[in-house]
């Protein structure tokens, strides 16, 4: 029996602490979408099982939290990605919006993974699709995003791994080994795990340079000279315009001046099946996970029945907490700004004071409970209030506000008159 | 066969203009919320059927979206109700939080009713709890914020109706009515059906006095003398005390100055096993549905073991934009404040003009898609964008900004410079 207090595994209630940082965190992210031009919309948490049944390079199927609808019989889905939503929105009710659509979304989705570090059922993505242009300009505008975004967030030490899904994809394709030896061989790439490649490649025939360049690119990371390196590699012609592509990608990242937290990485073919060209993940210093990942996806819209190339990404707002704590750089939050306790019978001057501060935006408890100015105080502290602002108590004079800073212990007595005129002006009422 | 695009009944995507008008609202809401001391928590969006199989009044158990959980076998939910979700939490992680606790939320509920106006199958509720208080300060504050929440959502013409659940209650326990016609009594009392209240009644046996006082019920509608005519009314014990703690929450509603939009209405008893209190409800004048909704109910966390009385209430965000549909009183939203076109080849001085105007909170869409300036122009009219800001065309000289004003079709030509110095002092570049 388990207990009715009980939550279900992998999902998480978030307390008023816990729930500021979020908010603030995701605030700071949808903040920089906004001022990039991007436009919030938002999706339902469930959908026709069909509209997430696409390869999506992770094996989502599984993944996938499903439902009976009671009426019609069909399979429903939780949401287990935002991104065939917009797809899907692109191609029906927002068809005949002028392109480039530029759409951000901040909303939780559901996957059946077993919870690990930073990683929950129900978790967080804020992201953003660029939809409409397949220039190397929107793939930096996406990367010069992510950039600004981990700087909002407050990370002090991260890097993008850029790499291009069609490097590793043409070289595959002109080698066509066994579709199961093909998927090893892309998980000992993106594992860079040179032993590995090494034995699955020797029994694969084919051009001796390709599989040469194959076993190279591993090795491939780092800044812009490891395209003039990839540039005496074999290659066949997909590969080298993917290279060429990320070349026109890096120089206009280089105008952005973000390119200093930029990493080329050849061997990078993040959710294969899914990206067409350009994919990138952020990472933190010393952690081992993607805060945000994202990429080309030329062909998901079509799927919709609507051809149009796309890029996006999206921010893990889980991991991107996970590492603020790491740096110690999670946002400070606070409860509110101030309790108002009054002790005088009649409430009036403090319902108006109370709707004074408020309208200059402060956070204003009241103390509705019946007990002594210690008890009040104590419930300030334990509530994280700065600062309680005291009517008719028998520590002060008529006609007298008291305020008592709970950080510092300070206190003092000020005129009602006066405390209520500043407030009422519309300055800080503290500095009296 | 279903297309893929096709979306389930119920559920809705918002496209950018209605996401704005949303998030608009809520964060109105939420900011009235903020500053009266209520801090926002976030629940999971599903839970272990239990959490939300307890007597809610409404039949919610038909209405639940329930699934399997793959691996432990047991009955999910998707969240149909977020306060016992906040009453579970308040009995669990904050057990030691210092009382009161003053919580909001704003989030999707799941209900399997029929889509009507206003009222979808996902639909989003923002709202508080106020736990460990039992007093009529406590019920005060709570209506005194719904008022301000319909003002601050930008409706001008409502009323908030408020009942107490324990007169109906008192009389129906001191007459004992076989629970059938108890809850035909329940439903016509709350319909204000004089003759089918009548009939019923016809057939329950008791004190004559009683019975005239519940076919008295549904004239008890209007302001505080309403409480005078109900006092001339026979009574049992319990919803005399009823009728005296419903009074001193309409003394402090006089003290807020906010009895001008509060209607008492004896014959409420909304919800009516889940309250036991107060209860009140929003209606924009003409519509007869509740915008918000809520009301006091001392026992539901002590269904999880930790007895503590409560109030809270919801705002329905479908529809109070229903409401303000009607009353035409939608907030306004548009696009991007600029479209920056950059015909250079070099684009680093758009890159830092983007970021300058960035920086100063302006939301700059950066044209990256090759087409001549009428079609950029046309671009952002149809994207709802105000202004366009151009480098480098044909039609200005060099080291000039033209700024074109999509709204009223003026155009100005300014120096860089200057256009690039007033940005960077923090002044509106279009008072130049």
């Amino acid at each position: 029996m388990i207990p009715r207090t009980a939550i279900p595994k992998g999902v998480r209630v978030f307390t008023p602490e816990e729930t500021a940082r979020r908010r603030a965190v995701e605030g700071k992210l949808l903040s920089v979408f906004q001022r990039w031009g991007f436009r919030e919309i938002i999706t339902p948490t469930f959908e026709y099982l069909e509209v997430f049944e696409q390869p999506t390079g992770e094996d989502a199927g599984d993944q996938i939290f499903k439902f009976v609808d009671r009426q019609t019989g069909r399979l429903l889905a939780l949401r287990v990605d935002i991104t065939p939503q917009v797809a899907r929105l692109v191609a029906t009710t927002l068809r005949q919006a002028p392109l480039p659509l530029r759409l951000a979304y901040a909303a939780t989705v559901f996957r059946y993974h077993e919870p690990r570090a930073g990683r929950q059922r129900e978790f967080e993505q804020i992201g953003v699709e660029l939809i409409g242009l397949d220039r190397p300009e929107a793939d930096a505008e996406m990367i010069a995003m992510a950039v600004e975004g981990c700087q909002a967030a407050g990370l002090r030490a991260f890097q993008i791994d850029v790499g291009q899904a069609e490097v590793v994809r043409g070289l595959l394709n002109a080698l066509q080994p066994a579709p199961a030896v093909r998927s090893r061989i892309v998980s000992a790439i993106r594992r860079k795990d040179p032993l590995e490649l090494d034995l699955l490649l020797q029994e694969v025939p084919g051009d001796p340079g390709l599989l040469e360049t194959l076993r190279a690119l591993p090795q491939l990371y780092g800044g812009r000279e490891i395209l003039d390196q990839a540039a005496r590699l074999h290659f066949p012609p997909a590969s080298r315009a993917a290279l060429a592509n990320l070349a026109e990608v890096v120089t206009i990242l280089e105008n952005y001046e973000v390119a200093e937290h930029v990493i080329l990485d050849l061997a990078e073919g993040h959710a294969f099946e899914y990206y067409t060209g350009v994919v990138f993940g952020a990472f933190a210093r010393g952690l081992g996970y993607q805060l945000a990942s994202g990429g080309r996806y030329d062909h998901l819209i079509g799927q919709f029945d609507y051809p149009c190339p796309a890029i996006g990404f999206t921010f893990d707002l889980e991991r991107v907490l996970a590492a603020l704590a790491a740096a110690e750089s999670l946002p400070e939050v606070s409860g509110p700004d101030v309790l108002l306790i009054d002790f005088s019978p009649d409430k009036r001057a403090a319902h108006r004071l109370a709707r004074l501060l408020r309208d200059r935006g402060l956070a204003v408890a009241r103390d509705i409970i019946k007990r002594d100015l210690a008890g009040s105080l104590a419930y300030a502290k334990a509530s994280a209030i700065r600062r309680a602002v005291i009517l008719g108590s028998a520590e002060q004079p008529p006609e007298t506000v008291l305020v008592h800073d709970l950080v510092t212990g300070t206190r003092r007595t000020l005129p009602l008159g006066a405390f209520v005129q500043t407030v009422a002006q519309g300055d800080s009422p503290w500095e009296i």
